[in-house]
């Protein structure tokens, strides 16, 4: 298969999946210079690009249908995020080699949730690496009405502070395939699983751009996210310990092994979001925005500027948390 | 550098150059899940993304400075051949490790670029490579008024075939860094300077909106992007080896060895377009649009549907120009 039959493969596979392609608002699509694309009037585009690499992001090992999930997952929830409406997107793929029966099972996984979200492949490329690794960027690109776009910077003390979902599992389950040296492999594979099958948040994003004040997604870990919000709004947060949500799966752990992946843990990509107590009671009763949405603290007015703290109420204590999460190229 | 200090660094160098980040066209930018930007009512936007990976699209020992001009250059090209306005683009940068001279030098020659062609960074992220190699993809984004972006689709018989300037110096200087092993160090090097230094035709392409029918940007060679333009537009040509011009360096070839770069030789990145007989001559001495402009031939009708031709007029003899190029994957 060389590169132009491949490109073809990958658009046939689309066509399978019955995303629609001859969209009025894709005018141009795959085969020229550039795509195309028509946005709704008085529409900001939204635009979000990242990369996921074999042995970094995903196991080298996982199945080539969570991979093609993830690598746009991940994306869409950068989106999401945002409140945008997922429209376009673009997939670079760097491989060591076509193999057919991956790149089937790659596709397989990318447009069944393209699909679920509405989102059209239109442009990109393929390349050969010369090492033995897999890298796939792709670019998504959605919309939203003008100044309607969720960003991290206008929380407000008083706001109450939510997740979508549970977070935790993903980074304990991660460091469980890292150090669990007894772990079983048919175990092991059903963990890879999970952490390859994050579910983005879309259409709640898209439900609260005229609620939420602030919108991040957990990516990095809910510390670390959080902190991202507080320090660009200018305030500060608590939050409560017996407000948590501890997934099923760490009852096993003591309490604070649990709390540690949930405040620390990454890759979990539900959202944290910040909302004005007015609507907070609200958000939580309505069931056709979000029935797993619930609330984990307050945002407050920080003791000085340019200083955001996020604290934990736990057992009546209250406890500073640290500004750590995943980093690329740090030394830990 | 950390991976935050990195991205940092990069928005400081984008501020260095002088490239408007407050415009009202992006109202979101870099350091939240994604950008928001927006377009001009009533226009298409344009989207091209390619990634460039060492050893395969540019030579490792390759100046940083040179490979930050290249990676933009390639994907501006892709927006020029479609008439597009250049306006944003997301940069996803892979490295083995954070060498600050290189990103410096890297910075350095993508911005130059970015600030000539008005281009504005507005996200991507950056990610550490296991491996030794650097690999880049760029997401470039532009727009064009509604259904005035030019596709390599309507190609008319009558129409005749324009280059905007020489083409297979590119493909020669490659060769002679691979085959050549006389060649002398320094010599090598001024070769990858130029090869990795095209200069894209956005301001042309811009001004082709009205006068061509098609345009394609020559990357993988004259002869495989012609027949792309051919095939869509399911028309044949016939080009005129007289009125081909030489770069000057291969004017020591005999002419069949310098026709065949001129042909098959890639990464160019002139324009190739046609246009109706009616504006030719006009097109050819306007100066203001592109003085560097020559015809090489006409389009032709097809002697049956679906099987388009290319045929080289050299000497009254009528040759069939084959219809390769460079491929990834191939096995050549």
């Amino acid at each position: 298969m060389d590169e132009f039959t491949l490109i073809q493969y990958i658009q046939d596979k689309q066509k399978l999946h019955q995303i629609n392609l001859n969209n009025k608002n894709i005018p141009i699509t795959i085969g020229d210079d550039a795509a195309a694309v028509m946005p709704p009037d008085n529409h900001e585009i939204i635009i979000t690009s990242d990369t996921l690499i074999s042995g970094v992001h995903f196991f080298k090992d996982s199945n080539p249908k969570d991979i093609g999930h993830k690598v746009l997952a991940v994306n869409l929830s950068d989106l999401a995020a945002m409140g945008a409406t997922p429209a376009w997107f673009t997939l670079n793929l760097t491989l060591p080699e076509i193999n057919k029966a991956w790149v089937t099972k790659f596709c397989d996984g990318l447009f069944s949730l393209a699909k679920k979200n509405n989102i059209t492949l239109v442009g990109g490329d393929t390349t050969k690496s010369l090492e033995n690794s897999i890298s796939i960027t792709i670019t998504a690109i959605g919309y939203a009405p003008k100044n309607k776009a969720i960003t991290r910077s206008k929380a407000n003390p008083g706001d109450g502070i939510y997740l979508s979902g549970e977070v935790g599992l993903a980074g304990y389950l991660i460091e469980q395939i890292y150090n669990n040296k007894n772990l079983d492999n048919k175990l092991k594979q059903e963990y890879i699983k999970l952490i390859n099958n994050p579910m983005p948040q879309n259409q709640l994003g898209i439900n609260l751009r005229d609620i939420a004040s602030s919108c991040i997604d957990i990516s990095d870990g809910l510390c670390a996210d959080l902190y991202h919000i507080l320090n660009l709004s200018n305030v500060s947060a608590n939050l409560y310990m017996d407000k948590f949500k501890i997934p099923k799966m760490l009852n096993k752990l003591t309490q604070d092994q649990a709390l540690e992946h949930i405040l620390y843990g990454g890759d979990d990509y539900q959202l944290c979001f910040t909302a004005p107590k007015n609507v907070s009671q609200k958000l939580v009763n309505n069931k056709t925005i979000n029935n797993q949405i619930f609330k984990i603290g307050e945002v407050i007015a920080s003791k000085s500027e340019k200083n955001s703290e996020l604290f934990l109420i736990k057992n009546k204590n209250k406890i500073k948390l640290k500004n750590i999460g995943y980093q690329h190229f740090s030394n830990n």
